[in-house]
């Protein structure tokens, strides 16, 4: 299959490396050129544009963060909508808005093209050897055809479904039930700090019971523990992103989220406290600040 | 050892039996007499009151689900406090609010009786085999001579220092991350329910990545996704009586707590809508409420 | 009319003083001897217990702060119940709890008395010219007797059924809307501020249109503007008593009360924060740190 | 003064005639051609263009819903930018967002234009007997300009400093304080029907003592007594557009507004239940179905 890749940042440099080693064409492209050197010692083709990339492509995978970019990537002048052939794939793998993969995918259906949505689940570590997870959703027969690439890219596919909005709303729904962990062990720390409790004791209770083994609270609940709000895994400026993503979706579908409410909430005053680029654990530390702990 | 236990119910039953087990010289006691009929044949020792129990006990465990209840047993005429020798303990392992906590530990003291907190992690299966989590606290002196029996009643204790109510803030903190855990579920099938996902497919993106392992998703989710609300293993109702109860704790110790609000409303709105009887899973339908879904 | 009246604090002096100069017969009693000095002067007759006060009433008044401090002259050995002649009333005129007035009402009943629950709007100053507002339920002949005390007491009485606890539930719903009033404003303030905006334009602009001539903007939002929280209508220790009525009430019939909870949060923020003694205006203050102007 | 006039939809047509009763020179567009008729007869020039209703004004008033539209009139190929002469006046006296109001304001100042932010406070009968509220705010020599057209269209005008975007804040801030009072009563109404209360009782207490006067209680209080939520003031799908105009505004400036997100979700599950159309009282029905009343 020949495949384009477009955002090789921190996620993307990973994915595009094990759909190299899957023997498949490749074809990279980054607005930084330096991004895209060790592509080219490695075999792949560096495009120097976004057409470029797209001419010879049966499927095009864009790996970028804002929902704005892959928008001026997709649909701008000389875009993929531009450039892609009839009948050939734009995957979406990054996280972007129910309202723009809409819009994805009814421009590229305009051009005789299929809009795939994939976004996935996991950090860099993870991308790099191949063991993302991932939420596809998108016409039968493009789904069909991108699973060859998920197979390299990741270690599981979870597919939702024909309307590429259904993968984005697993990827924030999934995001939103995270957030809510996040704050709620910020909660229980300060409740139990008021009674005089070692924050480290409702740890070991939380992670041998009801929430033994799940990264979401071995993780974050051991950052909040050792306040090393420093070391950041997913920081507060992305999460007010993603919960800005899951409050337009939630908007968009009338759904009322109480829960994201608070989560947002806690974000804003992260930020507004100055803790914009610490990792998102630190809500523990804005819950601490509301009940006079900090 | 001799030991008391008041309160043979379906957690207390398989706790009392351990104990037995465990060798230990065994004085049980419930209002319901039926309760106590296997225990003779066991070879337990029956008491036909509360003073009974305690008159010659070193420690006397209460497993009673009311506060109201325990500190009738322990407060009142002829209780445990009046009952007790000077020197024994009161181990209270049912989960009490904070404010029953601080006044049968000041009452125990003042009649030179020690009050140890130690409410449970666990069902009644759990109960049966000796495999409760168990949160303790008390004096140190207290919690040294409760230790052969934390362990034939359970498979881990968590000591979480000398002030009894220390114990119950680490319960109650656990319940509210629970409770947390539930409500946002609910908010994620509801949202992706409204982008025509199945939920399954939300249930296995969640359940394979960040919250793999727990018990909290595994269960409370599947519960969901079946919608079989009737199987309960914790009702509304037990929810509500707990949430209420850590309310009362943060109350006292003036920590807003955002998220237990919106269980704690989540859960009026399902009792008022009349499934009070209903495993608390069925939070997920009171969202579902909310947003036009049923 | 034989009237009998207990609690003699800032509003009871006042209400008492209009009883008195209505031309009824009055008896008065508070545990604080020093309170009753001045009506002795004024031809009341001083009794020196409950009992005393009760034994030749039509209709006993009892104007007392806390729930306790009413279930205990009301109820406890030689109290309401116990001295009150059959057929006469008590007209308990303090907010109370939902809870609280049902006990009342029950036992006052099994001993042929009538409880009327009446409790007043309005603060010291219009208890003392009788022109406070009065939300009174209960029996009817019960109601129709206490009128003529109504007229020289307050300057409008809602009467709102048979049952006393509508009474207190129309007094907690109207606290209820205060209180997100309150909440509501700091936020207003908030976010202007974070805009470069001077406060006072704002409550300008409240105070002409949808909110003209209400009290409850026009105080409040001065306070804020002004930040003069140490001049104290209403401190926040007694927003927080009276949240937690409402919330017990709301408690009782099951209804979700999201307003309530942001109130009742930002109090105890405050507290936690050390203005627990100031006016509730401050949680306009409370909110600021919430959003990192503090 | 030389006065274009875009927008003349039930707002704008009254404010319109106010200006041309004041004497200054109009001129009117409008994309419904039907709207301009009657100006054409009172002696306004009708424009067949934005460009040509800008060509020789001193100030033109935009009055448009949407900010979509009023960015397109602005600043789209042959708009007010384009069109208006340097030194120009653009004065936007509808309610947009804050990123709206800047990106107009960068615009025209680089266009050596000014923009004056001037939203207004009243409804289509207040407009039309030129007695709106108006908030102002823009450099002050463009304010100063503007004040003969304040005159002759509002009541009072409240002047919020040199950043449009003040003015915007304002008017933001005072919807958030009324969108609380309107979810705030129904939860007050909902709380006493369940105590057996008649609404209407609680609308007596609340308009005669806190609240007494203010149209934000007189009015949608009474809506929700007499349950008359198709006589539509303000409509719930104004109310979610102006709620996210206020969350956009938050967000900006990074400030939690927990009662904010109580009334929007309020607003949602309004929609999401087929209420989108009717009165915003309607959230005192979304209220009783939280609580299992409707």
């Amino acid at each position: 299959m020949n495949v384009g890749f477009i955002g090789l940042g921190r996620m993307g440099k990973g994915m595009a490396r094990c759909i190299l080693e899957g023997e498949h064409d490749l074809a990279v492209y980054d607005v930084v050129r330096e991004a895209t050197a060790e592509f080219a010692t490695a075999g792949a083709r560096v495009a120097s544009s976004v057409a470029e990339v797209c001419k010879e492509s049966d499927v095009v995978i864009t790996m970028l963060v804002e929902d704005a970019t892959v928008l001026d990537v997709a649909l701008g002048a000389g875009g993929m909508r531009d450039s892609l052939p009839p009948g050939a794939i734009h995957l979406a793998m990054g996280t972007y808005g129910v309202g723009t993969i809409r819009t994805l995918a009814d421009a590229h259906a305009k051009a005789k093209q299929t809009l795939v949505a994939a976004p996935v689940l996991g950090r860099p570590d993870l991308a790099a050897s191949g063991q993302l997870g991932i939420v596809a959703a998108g016409p039968i027969d493009g789904l069909r055809r991108c699973r060859p690439l998920f197979e390299v890219i990741g270690r599981r596919t979870f597919e939702a479904g024909e309307k590429p909005e259904a993968a984005t709303a697993i990827k924030l729904a999934n995001n939103l039930v995270l957030g809510a962990a996040i704050v709620a062990q910020g909660e229980a720390f300060s409740l139990v700090r008021k009674y005089g409790v070692a924050p480290q004791v409702l740890y070991d209770v939380m992670t041998d019971g009801l929430f033994a083994g799940a990264p979401a609270y071995k993780g974050y609940g051991k950052t909040m523990v050792d306040e090393t709000y420093d070391k950041v895994g997913s920081p507060v400026l992305v999460g007010i992103k993603d919960a800005n993503l899951i409050l337009a979706a939630a908007d968009l579908a009338r759904v009322p989220l109480p829960m994201l409410d608070i989560y947002r909430e806690r974000l804003l005053g992260a930020i507004a406290h100055g803790d914009g680029d610490k990792d998102q654990a630190v809500l523990a530390r804005e819950q601490a600040r509301a009940c006079g702990l900090e």
